[in-house]
């Protein structure tokens, strides 16, 4: 088996160039899922992918949700293989691009420039979650390349909706448990310790995301004749979202802290340990210092603590210049990031109340909610995590830290429930990666890495017995 | 010269479809000064309306300024006309029309439809200005059509910037003292009491307005990874704007009360013997009751009592469903009301103060201010108001009211300043004409009225001794 692996590496080694131009065809389409403006790029999106993993063998389709197809495709591995098989979860999806005016060069026109460290590829969705769902496929791609097959069985699940909510998920899953049955899932859309050191997320909080819009008067009115006399939907709301935290920016509403838990002493322990520089993660935000929950550390206040920010308001005039109006409405997109304990149903539910609560005479409410998962916690004992480092030892000289993450996957925590095996987070981005923002990238040092990871740990899962 | 007068109504009331006609070219311009864009529009609705001026024995030019040209045309009066000299001010710029997808009309393209008072005129700049200046034209007109002249001497100064903070206006009436030296100032851009009352306008609040951005982080960030840990400009912007109001919806700004006087004794006594409906005046807006700074009344909440409110808001993402980011920047457009006493500049600073003083470590903030003018009283003993009152009862059958208005009208008090004369605010609209809304709209009874009395005004001004 380790002679299979190094020709293997050696191939992706050597295959850079193709590897980098077919992610960049990948990067090409406009797969923003939020916006139905784009429905059929993301949808060209799915069939593309389609194609490429039919070139290594697997056999798949596209499958129809109420929203963005799903990609599903399955390789039974070696002739006569019985061992596990690996369900590859991630998704073709991506972020919208305002503001546009920040971008270097254009977001669907994938780079490749130099920095700090070396050559990185810019675009939107470099890294999250394309650039690292090729690092998956040109694993595959190089064993198929290299033996004629891969050295386990895999289902490739990539899914078009992440970005938005991953509405039609669990619906999905639960309707096609055999089609997706596996015996652990893979899941690369997280981080790297550091551009040199692997690290597998044990942790990962949930969200609820809701869109609220407050309502006054029945139409916009002249701030000269009614102002003073009338509720400002726009103060209103703003006075509303100020109630949410109290001076030490713990999060106001009645019940969040209920069922959340104090860091296991041994994870503590393991965080405390880790090589974690404030300066280094907020300076190159361009900050200081950091800012949150009072008497918690960055880490803590990222990974295991649950937040709630507002991601977009918009009310009245927001052209130049001066407009004196006071508008009819305002609206405001919320967010709460959720960690292990939290019912994501009982947060939504109190959100809505907070609001209610404090809308005066006069006001009115309406709320959306786009997405509402628990946070997750991935056993970290079990054979298949000693796979995982094993690969990742190989590919790096070193072995991955176990660490937590801020950001929410919602379907790892539907894998776990429904099908009811361990979800591996293996990825391999950086927190300078501007995910969601302007200009993201993906170092190319990551996505080789990435991909020979990838391809070692196929050969160490395909070596464990069931 | 009642006979004299009676020729001049009979002649504006048999040409209606032609006044009407005049006024839907007027409002066919985009005259919206506040957007750049617009810049071309607002120059030829200038260069329009001088030449319609001329037609009726005006001499005048654009007078250029740093934004938008001024609109300025003199007439001497019949020959050796040596009475008192009307100054009349108005604006031929208007505000933008969103949200433009709830107009039932394009905007500027003028329709005369039915309502409860009879036909309106429905058009951006219906009653706001352009209609309240084409009353006073078109009374200029009958003069000029049924006796070849004026009964008076009349200057015209029409601005293109009034909508957008008339920047450029204090200049110009300083560096033109000459060409405006007049006797009395007429304003047509307030309200009637009601459809069939007219009403002097004898207090206008001031104002103040700014644009402030909140920054926090350098860029737009993931709200899984950073969220908790980051100041979100969005949060901070809602947690300062929260802090501008107590409970009693009283302004926190410091010293924000200090130079506010109580009403005269006789003005609060003539307020209450107004024949005032709050229960009409709100529900007309889709409220039951008022909401606004405690013990106060609505009028001295609209009239004499000075206000903060929010006239826009954006930051983050507003756009369809939801996007997991914080945003790197926030921005709020706010304005005070200002009232008789309270110095503009000092309230400017105070604002400023108010949000640097509760920004936290990390963010960084940018004000700019889009107007800043004294609220304004008007004599109510003066020659010329009797002459006014005269007119209006010659044309309403009844004494005009005397009241004061929630809006500013920043020219009024630099005319009374830098020429030394009364300002008198003569209006035509009614509290229900969406003045700054969608289906903006002006009653063609009143403005029919509107140009009659002004007919008859212009008469007792001619029969003044100087």
């Amino acid at each position: 088996m380790s002679m299979q692996v190094d020709t293997v590496l050696d191939r992706l080694r050597a295959d850079e160039a193709g590897m980098l131009q077919r992610l960049k065809d990948f990067l090409a389409f406009e797969s923003i899922s939020t916006d139905p403006a784009y429905a059929p790029r993301v949808r060209a999106c799915a069939q593309w992918l389609l194609e490429d993993l039919r070139k290594m063998g697997f056999n798949g389709a596209l499958h129809e949700t109420a929203g963005h197809p799903m990609v599903v495709a399955s390789h039974d591995g070696p002739p006569g293989y019985d061992g596990p098989r690996v369900l590859f979860y991630g998704h073709y999806d991506v972020q919208p691009v305002d503001p546009i005016e920040l971008w270097e060069s254009p977001p669907f026109a994938a780079v490749v420039v130099d920095g700090p460290r070396g050559k990185r590829i810019v675009a939107r969705g470099a890294v999250d979650d394309k650039g690292q769902v090729a690092s998956f496929v040109e694993a595959c791609r190089a064993w198929h390349a290299t033996h004629g097959t891969l050295p386990c069985a895999v289902t490739m699940f990539i899914e078009g909706e992440e970005e938005s909510g991953s509405a039609n998920l669990d619906p999905f899953i639960k309707a096609n448990k055999d089609l997706l049955k596996a015996d652990v899932c893979v899941v690369s859309d997280t981080g790297m310790w550091d551009v040199d050191t692997p690290a597998i997320t044990t942790m990962l909080r949930g969200l609820v995301y809701v869109d609220i819009t407050v309502r006054g008067p029945s139409r916009d009115l002249h701030s000269g004749l009614y102002g003073g006399a009338v509720p400002n939907p726009i103060n209103v709301l703003a006075s509303i979202v100020a109630q949410l935290h109290d001076g030490d920016r713990r999060v106001q509403i009645p019940g969040f802290y209920d069922d959340v838990h104090e860091l296991p002493a041994r994870v503590a322990a393991m965080w405390k340990d880790l090589p974690w520089d404030d300066g280094e993660f907020l300076g190159e935000i361009g900050l200081a210092k950091g800012f949150g929950e009072s008497g918690r550390s960055t880490l803590e206040r990222t990974w295991s603590r649950p937040t709630c920010d507002c991601n977009g308001i918009v009310g009245g005039y927001t052209g130049a210049g001066a407009k004196t109006v006071i508008a009819s409405q305002a609206s405001v997109k919320l967010s709460c990031r959720l960690v292990a304990g939290q019912d994501p149903k009982k947060i939504l539910a109190g959100i809505e109340r907070f609001f209610r609560e404090r809308l005066p005479a006069g006001c009115t409410m309406e709320l959306h909610e786009h997405g509402c998962n628990p946070a997750i916690m991935v056993r970290d004992d079990s054979p298949y995590m000693k796979a995982a480092e094993t690969g990742l030892r190989r590919a790096y000289g070193k072995a991955p830290y176990l660490i937590g993450s801020g950001g929410s996957i919602p379907a790892v925590g539907t894998i776990q429930r429904e099908l009811g095996i361990d979800a591996l987070l293996v990825g391999f981005g950086l927190d300078d990666d501007r995910v969601h923002s302007p200009n993201e990238k993906f170092e190319v040092k990551c996505f080789m890495n990435g991909a020979m990871s990838h391809a070692a740990m196929l050969a160490e899962f395909g070596a464990l017995r069931r």
